[in-house]
């Protein structure tokens, strides 16, 4: 890969920083404040890190105004050191701009609309009328169904599977082994078995929303599943039919969200948390990790379940306890009965 | 896509159900209760939506007997409104009937047996001795080892994987990016690492059983894992190997099974449950989402585990007690004893 | 599939073990015990299945110096039971040795390097500056991404994805659908939404690392994301940006390792667990099935957390139990006090 390099002056510029020091100085990439080299520009963001400043061999460092003054050494002042640190890593971003090309090892249906700049790999396959935006990046042995409408400069890496008609917004990113529009988990109960319910719905997903690698989402029974602007999902997610994701919000690796439950907007989900189906979550909930929704949360605020990790002989103990707490409570019942009549009477 | 039109009595026709109203009115669709309109058919399952059905501008509703005496409008009436919605949801599924034909981009070895109106998509690669039924449909990108046997009508979506010697039954539906076949984990211990065990069994999948997408199945050890017929499965499961799973069982979404356990008939194990292995699941076990299995159920009935979400202070308390309850049973034995010696003895 | 036929002898000297009885007779394949007919081997390793060693119809049993002696039929004695299984399961895996060849539906770039007795299998695309050992397996519909680097022996089953600059040490398997160097979710908040910070380390894998199907790791924030030598991962694992995971450790299917943890060496997670990100978990942990790992782990041990299946009934009183234990941590201080003011006092 061909090295970048930008003098510290243009990187603060960029971000409308301020340079104290040498803005000359050649930077040729971004590193942890423990690592860098010379050459490369760090950040100080977490306040746990502040002992690895003095220290840092890094070039120059993107701090905010407080810190700067204590620091020495080339520096961009920020108001927010991590935000202008996650403007600039696009810069060093190998996959940051696309090369347009359509593979001759693609195969893509004559209807489908493909706008100008366009990436389409090698083995990508494209059914009938489908439409895909300016700039969009379609990754090798990706699978687009019919009718599936892909927006501007989104992308989609390698072995990604959207079904039919499922619409993607512009400034998407979607990780490879995401499977999109797949049949929810619909079936009536028919004399011992199961009679499948056709899904007939679809998923729509809208602008700048990030989906990590092997997450699925199905489409709607009736009605679509719809995922909104500004939405990240980390990898191995399941949201299922009709479920509602709100703006902005923010969740972590392995959580599933049962069908038909919607989630605000600002929540954030902390990984491998459980959110049962037909429950409502507000705007600007919190829930950390591992977390067993059960029931709909109708205030904002932070939510928790789960007993955390413990010796596995202090464990035991927990739990053997916990199901022998009806027989404390009977004896605490009884005990109170036992003092008062050991208690004066009143008319004693 | 194609609209399609049935008159209101022919949909009542191919679920036995009788009209009341208007048997000429033409369909173009189902929707929900909610959001019908005029040229939809609904229905009304779920008692919670009975205050819907008098507004709904449906053109007709499928409605139990009792609840069909209370509407003036257009319906179907049918013992079980859900599985008739269910059998007639198929009519305007896409997916529905497949147009045969096999693709140039597929590669197909030389050997494997297609039966007739079969589907193979672009990218599809087939290898030695693959035997695959009539009309079954093998989506794009899909990968199906040597020696894998696949029943009529049954469906692989784009980008299954199966490995050699897998077997499918008929009328099945696998979602994209399953992977069935996949080698057991089995290491025995050896030195300080780990000697990998060639899983030598197979995966033998029945007939009608629903994979949901992402889904995972590892071939057995020694003999097979078994998936019987009827089993719906959802996203993102994982079977390891040699776990047996019983007719018409249910597993909801990101539920893991872990090797050689064995789940009876007619189970349903609520989403990201987790049954840890050597285990035995009888017939009728109700898992509830989340539950962590740790020992054999033998009993049918309910099962669960799991703390459930409160709000994160309430949490940190429960959790602090629940650390705490072995110094509470130490007071409240303290107590006891105390009042022991503070009740009036019988010789006094 | 051949079938392979050993004497036993030859088995037992695979294995630097001793024959017992018959060392002339012909062995086509691995058994249980309870399942084997007369052409088989089997073994004893677990003291659960020692009920079935005078009644088993296979024809060797690999056994312990001490149960060799009360046996009469066929054995090899050997120190390890289950170890020598485990070596001699490698003969009959059909995939057990490559036959080399390069799909002309394979797409590689001209500058990469592919060494001899290299499997490249139809629809596998391989990137600008890949280098792959030799005997190296590439399977169907695999992707890899540009400056990959893949060591000798090692497999990737079909339809797995590397992006760019993965390395892959030699003798691992890496199941299908897995995909490695995926961003890691790193988003920085920005006026209500989320900027993205491209994820710029790589992932390196160490050498006889085993990955299962489905299985995401992430690429570096800055700096890799390493899974070091002999590390054995199950399916549907995560494995998030800049986690490093010791030699030898082992976890089991669906456990998920947030950003910035290291796990040791020789530690053993049991399925399903979750590790919390920025945690450090010392060699020689074990983690049960099911596991809140919310803080590090310093000392080695066995670590367990969760309440464990109960029946719903009993569990909801548990639940309602578990939540009103501040009460009745009230009560019993209240109770103290009460024994207090009934206590003769010392100056009475």
């Amino acid at each position: 890969m061909l090295e970048k390099t930008f003098l510290l002056s243009e990187l603060a510029e960029r971000v409308s920083g301020e340079v104290r020091g040498n803005g000359a100085l050649a930077i040729d990439g971004l590193s942890t404040i423990q690592n860098a080299d010379p050459s490369k520009l760090t950040f100080l963001a977490n306040p746990a890190y502040q002992k690895y400043l003095h220290d840092t061999k890094a070039g120059a460092v993107i701090l905010a105004e407080g810190m700067a003054d204590t620091f020495s050494g080339n520096c961009i002042v920020h108001k927010n050191p991590y935000l202008a640190y996650a403007l600039l890593s696009e810069l060093w971003n190998p996959l940051g701009s696309i090369e347009p090309s359509i593979s001759q090892h693609a195969s893509i249906d004559d209807s489908a609309k493909i706008a100008e700049g366009v990436y389409i790999g090698a083995g990508a396959r494209i059914a009938a009328d489908v439409v895909i935006g300016a700039g969009a990046f379609i990754g090798e042995n990706v699978t687009i169904g019919a009718d599936v409408q892909i927006g501007e400069n989104s992308r989609l890496y390698a072995g990604v599977s959207l079904y039919h008609g499922v619409t993607v917004g512009s400034d998407c990113t979607i990780q490879s082994g995401c499977v999109i529009g797949s049949d929810g988990f619909g079936f009536a109960p028919s004399g011992g078995g199961w009679q499948r319910i056709s899904q007939l719905g679809g998923v729509i997903i809208g602008d700048r929303v990030e989906i990590g690698a092997n997450t699925t989402i199905d489409r709607g029974a009736l009605g679509d599943t719809v995922i909104q602007n500004g939405v990240i999902l980390d990898n191995q997610i399941q949201i299922a039919h009709n479920v509602v994701i709100g703006e902005n919000t923010a969740i972590a690796a392995c959580s599933a969200v049962a069908g038909s439950t919607t989630i605000g907007k600002n929540c954030v989900v902390g990984g491998a948390s459980g959110i049962a189906g037909h429950l409502e979550v507000v705007d600007g909930v919190h829930i950390t990790a591992m977390t067993m929704v059960i029931k709909s949360l109708t205030e904002p605020g932070v939510y928790s379940s789960g007993t955390g990790v413990q010796p596995n002989k202090d464990w035991k103990k927990s739990i053997a306890r916990l199901r022998r707490l009806d027989g404390t409570e009977s004896r605490i019942k009884e005990i109170e009965k036992q003092i008062k009549l050991l208690q004066p009477k009143a008319e004693d």
